[in-house]
This record gives structure tokens, C-alpha cells and sequence, in this order.
């Protein structure tokens, strides 16, 4: 991959992130018939404009850091490019005086102009006039993903484990109680990456675009955990970059479970407090330690 | 309001509203290393399809249940309409022999042709290419909104009660773990409407299409509270409906709190365990009851 960005690219990006993430605000603590002044920590929550080419693209309310990874991750995990080569240049948007502007960021791609034309009018007609009457509803709205590893397996003491680790990585959630958190992990229990962001299909493109641009996709050997609940948008995400075992901390929603019934992904809910569920493919999850 | 649909008109979709929220289906439960299978109740999550007079318009992924509140609050909140006596028709569409579409509504409006237009390019503006760089954030994304009634008072034993009567109101998420929860209550504690949808978004515009569809909007002697976090588009939402006090079991990010300050919205957050956070417009709660 010699196009696309590098590991250190992404590394040097993450001092600003840091505190772009947190806002301090004045509240009134109401407690026991008396109020307190105090500063409270806010999740930061700003707009990304992604373009494509310089020309606009999409709009997404966001947690300011990792934009490049998200934009990336975004483009790769809803199916409108197919590879890390296919990312030409990542760069911010700068203004009239030439400084950055936070939140808009600009993604050359490496795709010729009639085939950008045709992934245009493919995601357009996915988005925003599917059909949905006369088909099964999963199909109208699903796109053509491969099936996952499957020679994936991963212990029960390893999954138990990954909940605390979630937790514990989520430095912005810790101060501030409102970020949705997913990770990577190895199968050994490792985590390889986790991102934060206060839309939980935020939080998951940034770490498939981390996985993307440092060449790690499909991610056969690995597995994602998400902080709240899954639904069906975040299945496809993850099949997209090749997740064979995909667990959160709550509930599936019932399109989720049936997704992944298709593809054949593994999906664990309920991880927390030493017991989970295993919806799907539970033969990934070994029996024996 | 003489051609919006009825309150009986909503109360007769609520049978079959019930059936739809959950399915079932088969799990492993580990715990304690051992495995036993049991029956899970799932969050239903499936798209519906909006449709204005008979042209696609957009696709959500919602909970089955009260669509019609759901479209016709999701054009309110959202600006698309601006009254209830906008509202022609909502309908079922139907498939090829007769029979409703469950994934589809279509709507008519009382708008003159020109002025949809108008609006939809209006709309495709605000979404799609809205410009976020050279202004700040939150002007180029918000809208419009008036400033909500400021003789709205509650007392802080009426708000500690919201959090277990707005818990007890979620029969769906009670029985699977996965639903938000968005409610309507007068000022004395009573709670008005509540739904659940695997969307948060979605239960703020079904309740909000509850409040249109019966005539009580503006809401300005009215608080809102839904289940989990607060994010810039449910404080737009709120007050597109008039609702002077916005109320969460959990955290606000940073443009709800900017923007409930702008518009002057009374923003409670960490609402549960008989405490409470007022991050703007603390006047609206009454320092003695």
C-alpha cells in the first residue's frame, strides 16, 4: 500500500485529538434539595464535512480526531471503495488564510471519473431510494459482502475479559459519560486499536479506517467490540472489513442477529459481568479453554 | 386540525405495534463456563421508506410501530412541514396484490407544488452540502427555531421522579435490553406519550408525531426526556416542537449544550439515582416547591 496513509500519519494526529475531544462546561449539580456549581466535561460533538475531490460529499456529527480514519473508514466500511489503494490523499480542507478548518477534510481517490460516477449513483440509489416494497427488507438494504474467516476461534476467558478492556480504554467516556467506544482485538485478548466518537457508526469507521490504512483489512484474525448495541448498520460495517466475531456490551437488534445468520459472522451480546450470549456461529467460541 | 389524523386513528395501529417491537430468537447464554440455550427477545429493527405523494424521500432504520407518528414527526422536527394542517394524508402503500406494505408510508402534503420544491431543495441543501467551513459549526447546520415558552416551571421532586416513570414506561426495551425511550410529560410529572425505537432520533419524532398528529404542539407547558445521551439533533428536534425543558438519563454532548443555550432550552442531563445536572436556563426549575 503505498498510497494511502501511513501508520505515523494517523500517530501524529492523535496529540490534537486528545484535547479536541473534551469541552468544559458550567452546570448546576442538583443533589439531595441542594445545588452545586461545577465544571462538567463534554463529549466534544462538531460536524464533518467529507468531500470527495474538493467537491461535497457527506455531512456526519462527530467527535473532532481520527477525522482522517473516519473518512476512510466511511468510505471503505460503506462499500464505496473497495481497498486502501483506492485512497489517494487525505488532506484538511484550509480556508481562505490557509489555516486547517476543523472540521472539513478532503479525500482524493484513486478510482477513474465513470467509475466514480457509477459508485456515486450505486450509493445514492442505496441511500436514498432503495425499494424497499416488494423485496424482503434485509435484501433491499443489504450490500454483497464476503463471508468471514472461518477459521477464527477465540476462548470464552479471552471474550469475558474484552468488556474491562473496552472500559478501560475509553479515556473520553471516563470523563465525560457520553462517547460510544470500538475496538480491535486480537485474538489473544490484545487490543490493537480503539476510537471514540458520540455516534457509535462514528466510533467504528475510524477503527476500520485505522485498520484500513495500516494494511490490516480483511481483519480475519481479529475480532470488534462496541461499547453499547448493535444494530444491522453496524453488522455490515463490520463484514465489510472482514470481522469474523463481533461482540457489544448490549442488546442486538433483531435485524443485527439476522445479518449475521447470513454472512455468517459471530455475534456475542450481553459481554459484561462474567456471562454472554452468542446469537450466531457459536462454533467460533471454543468449548474448551 | 381538520385533516391530520386523529388520536383513535393512532390508537387503533397500537395492537399491532406490539406484536412488531420484539422477536425472538435462539441463543447460547455463557456463564460461570457453562452454556445453556433459551429463547432471546430482540429489539425489532427494520427500514421504512417515507414517501411524499407517492415520490421516495428518504429511509430509516426504525422499530416497527406507530410509522405514522414517525413520518410526520421526523417532517416536522426535521423543518420539512410547519403544521399539523400540512399533513394531507398518510397511507399504508400497498403491494402488487392489495395488501399493506409493512415497510413503506406515504404521505401527502397540503403544500402547493412550488413550494415543495422549494423545501426539498432546501432540505438536500441542509444535508447534503451544507458548507461547514468559513462559518462556525453550529450556524451552518442549525435551523431556525423560536425560543420556547418562558413561564414553562418544574420542580425538582416532579424531574427525580421522570427517570423510573419513563424505565417503567419501556415494555419493549424491559423485555430486550435494546430500545431508546423518548417521553412526553406535563409539568406536573404526567406522562403524555412514550415510544421506543431502536433509533433514538426516531422515538424523539415519534413522540414529537404524536404531539402534531393531537394538536398539543407547540409543547411549550411540556418536558421531554429520553433514555440515553443528548446530541445536537435531539435538542433541534425538542425545539422545533417547543418544548421548554429537555431532560436525560445520561449525558449531552457539547453542540446540545451550545445549542439549548442559544435557543434558550432548560438542558437536564445525568438524570437517575435521585440527582440531577442543569447545564443552561437552571430559572425553568424551581429553587423551592
Amino acid at each position: 500500500m503505498t498510497t494511502g496513509p501511513t501508520r505515523s500519519h494517523f500517530l501524529a494526529e492523535e496529540s490534537d485529538a486528545v484535547s479536541g475531544e473534551v469541552r468544559e462546561h458550567d452546570a448546576l449539580r442538583w443533589h439531595g434539595g441542594k445545588t452545586a456549581e461545577r465544571i462538567e466535561q463534554l463529549a466534544v460533538e462538531e460536524p464533518l464535512e467529507i468531500r470527495l475531490a474538493g467537491r461535497r460529499f457527506t455531512l456526519t456529527m462527530r467527535t473532532p480526531g481520527h477525522d482522517e480514519e473516519l473518512a476512510a473508514g466511511f468510505l471503505f466500511a460503506e462499500g464505496f471503495i473497495n481497498s486502501a489503494s483506492e485512497l489517494g490523499e487525505i488532506r484538511r480542507v484550509r480556508g481562505r488564510k490557509g489555516a486547517p478548518e476543523p472540521n472539513a477534510i478532503d479525500i482524493v481517490l484513486n478510482v477513474p471519473a465513470d467509475g466514480l460516477r457509477a459508485r456515486l449513483k450505486r450509493n445514492f440509489v442505496m441511500s436514498s431510494s432503495c425499494g424497499v416494497c416488494g423485496k424482503t427488507s434485509i435484501d433491499s438494504i443489504r450490500r454483497r459482502v464476503a463471508s468471514p474467516s472461518d477459521s477464527a476461534r477465540v476462548a470464552p476467558a479471552i471474550l469475558l475479559a474484552l468488556s474491562e478492556k473496552l472500559r478501560a480504554g475509553q479515556r473520553v467516556f471516563a470523563a465525560t459519560g457520553g462517547l460510544h467506544g470500538a475496538a480491535i482485538f486480537s485474538l489473544d485478548g490484545t487490543m490493537i486499536a480503539i476510537r471514540e466518537d458520540v455516534g457509535r457508526h462514528n466510533a467504528v469507521d475510524k477503527v476500520i479506517g485505522f485498520a484500513l490504512t495500516n494494511a490490516m483489512v480483511p481483519l480475519a484474525h481479529h475480532l470488534m467490540m462496541v461499547s453499547g448495541r448493535l444494530s444491522f448498520e453496524i453488522v455490515q460495517k463490520a463484514a465489510a472489513a472482514g470481522v469474523p466475531i463481533l461482540a457489544a456490551v448490549s442488546a442486538p437488534s433483531s435485524l443485527a442477529v439476522e445479518l449475521a445468520e447470513e454472512i455468517g459472522t459471530t455475534l456475542v451480546g450481553f459481554l459484561r459481568d462474567g456471562s454472554f450470549n452468542i446469537y450466531t456461529r457459536p462454533d467460533r467460541i471454543l468449548a474448551r479453554e
